[in-house]
């Protein structure tokens, strides 16, 4: 397979972004969808801003440097990426705290419904965020299968929040049929593209999305615990308040009044000040992203994950696959269930193949395509076929549990 | 005064650490209470955290390099320094979002009471977030003027927030005196330390506080919009819940379950996924204020103003004080007022005297005591004298409004 993975690289019109990043010598990288690699510019674009805004420029950079507009800036450049218009896209926070923001407003603005509608098994920070709010009184959670889902969209529904694509098993849901079927049921949606922004064609004003937020340190490379960004339909601009009401939401911040008037648009869903490194390091990251383009990097994906597939499958490996076999039904990633997954995918790491592990049972492979050759997939296989066949993972110290799995 | 100045700085024991700061040419820098200086060491740690934690190690790092632990590792190296213990404090999100998780979960310790007060004309964020809440129906909003507020301290208060030293004038509270009285009328008290954490003495536990936030990027130079923290007193470690609940603040966030069980003590103020460039900047920033130490950091830092002050004087100068003239009532700031303050600011911007305006007619000067000299404050004062006898404050292009003033 090693061969016909180094003809598919030698065809493959991406591969010569692979050296924009710094992907470190032996490894094979399968958790970009966990933590995008490094983009070989953010070192110096963060120096610069360090040094020279920082350092020299100081508090005028606020100004001179425009960081005062860098979370509008980062977010109209997210926007086309994700089918939405500049001004509906803005880039803060983490995802839980934007979760929080939108869940409320949704809330607010279907008065007399409280149930927000989630998966059972959802990436837990979503439901976590309406239990929040459930404890607060304002909300009630409601989980239902993700079979059953339809069924539990009722009218007592006043949002509907799913993740595009599942975290663990990478399912997509169909955004348009799910969104119109909330939409009957007078619910709005609030979308998490946290494992599919960057990666997937995503379309949220095609589909009539209400809401979104996303993940900035995943397919768009920001780095470790980037901010995040949230999405608010235009139609909506004007209804959706959020209770985190901080300064830097404020239509007149330096005013200094003592009441809040929220800011137009977006930009009300600024709290406070905006943390300028990470924003700084991900604008890095999402530009990256864009030259490259959605649509090639959705379709190399593809061919990365059905690859790897066939190379499982040629080594004569049986492993239960949880994800969609249908390339189009899933996220940039496979997943398999095996009651050892979290020493496998130790092994795996210490042969320098690093996947990730979710509790209880997955082994999960992200195809950051971006950065990924076939060979690697050819190679990444090959160790899984080794780390299986001499049962290697049964090693202690492959079993003793980190602190982050 | 020249002279005077520099026979002070030469028997100024702080002065050696001006040199662990990057304070740029040709600046004097009176704004370190809104974004500090750069510490000369942080641009290597950011380095060493892009291209090595995150660059070379990926995913690893939030074991390898304890990622996971930063917040928490920031937050007991604050601790020390206003007055905590180390598992009383987390550096996470900002000071407007931890003030919502703190607010939240004093309301929910007094049921029963709804009223939040604080001070009319406090920074915008600490009134602005407790309108959220009175938006959500939680909590109802109580703004009295400074003199006033014991008398507004009623058994309907469930919090009292106020900032410890102002952002405007300086006046600092007696954190003691006014803790125990919202203690006797049963309330909780807030405080906002971000005017005096790093530059001023603050002794939570020995004043009895129940909960604090402050904020990185001021005396803690952790760099523009770096994450805040927040401390809880351990008497209510278990009581206190707040309802941004994340997925970082659940005891076992890698066991991802359907339901929320809030991590023990601090930890449960976590929510998403923590920014750890702008958390290791901080780190430098306060590893430098800790090894300086604040006693000495409060003297020389009431000796600046002091001696700004004087210099001042001895032009001539008459203008209006807002701060205390007793340093020991004040922060490390001075404030004037000025009908044409805004133009004045920019007249000294452009004579590299870099302080800041507050609406709508405040000049400020903070005191950085880790990096300003008292030569500083002697050229400062003449710039100023200058300024103002010149009227060259009057030029049109020092009275155009920017963006962020």
């Amino acid at each position: 397979m090693l061969e016909r993975a180094k003809s598919l690289d030698a065809a493959d019109p991406l591969a010569k972004f692979r050296e924009r990043f710094d992907v470190p010598g032996g490894v094979i990288y399968l958790d970009g969808n966990s933590l995008g690699c490094l983009p070989r510019a953010t070192p110096a674009r963060l120096e610069q801003v360090v040094r020279e805004e920082w350092g020299r420029d100081l508090i005028r950079s606020w100004n001179s440097a425009d960081w005062i507009n860098l979370p509008q800036r980062v977010g109209a450049k997210i926007a086309p990426l994700i089918g939405a218009q500049p001004h509906e896209v803005i880039a803060c926070d983490s995802v839980s705290v934007n979760l929080y923001k939108l869940i409320s407003a949704a809330l607010r603005m279907r008065p007399g419904r409280k149930v927000v509608l989630s998966e059972a098994g959802n990436f837990p920070t979503d439901v976590y965020m309406i239990e929040g709010l459930e404890q607060q009184g304002l909300a009630e959670r409601r989980l239902s299968d993700r079979g059953d889902l339809l069924e539990a969209l009722d009218e007592d529904v006043a949002l509907l929040l799913l993740t595009h694509a599942h975290y663990k098993t990478g399912e997509v849901f169909d955004m348009e049929a799910i969104t119109r079927a909330a939409h009957d049921k007078g619910a709005l949606v609030l979308w998490d593209l946290s494992h599919s922004g960057g990666a997937l064609p995503v379309d949220l004003n095609a589909r009539n999305a209400d809401f979104a937020v996303g993940c900035g340190y995943k397919y768009f490379n920001g780095g470790p615990g980037a901010p995040a960004y949230a999405f608010v339909a235009e139609r909506h601009h004007s209804d959706a308040q959020q209770p985190l009401s901080g300064w830097m939401g404020h239509a007149t911040p330096f005013a200094f009044s003592d009441d809040y008037t929220p800011a137009p648009g977006v930009d009300r869903l600024l709290c406070g000040t905006p943390g300028i490194l990470g924003l700084a390091a991900m604008e890095v990251g999402v530009d990256l992203i864009a030259e490259i383009g959605i649509e090639p990097l959705h379709s190399k994906s593809q061919k990365l994950s059905e690859f790897f597939r066939q190379c499982l499958l040629e080594s004569g490996l049986d492993l239960e696959l949880v994800s969609p076999i249908d390339p189009a039904q899933r996220g940039s990633q496979l997943s398999f269930r095996h009651e050892d997954a979290y020493a496998i995918c130790q092994a795996l790491i210490a042969r320098g193949v690093i996947g990730d592990f979710r509790d209880p049972d997955i082994l999960r492979f992200g195809f950051a395509p971006a950065y990924l050759r076939f060979e690697d997939m050819a190679e990444a296989a090959r160790h899984l076929a080794e780390v299986l066949e001499t049962e290697e993972w049964q090693r202690k110290e492959f079993r003793e549990r980190a602190a982050v799995t």
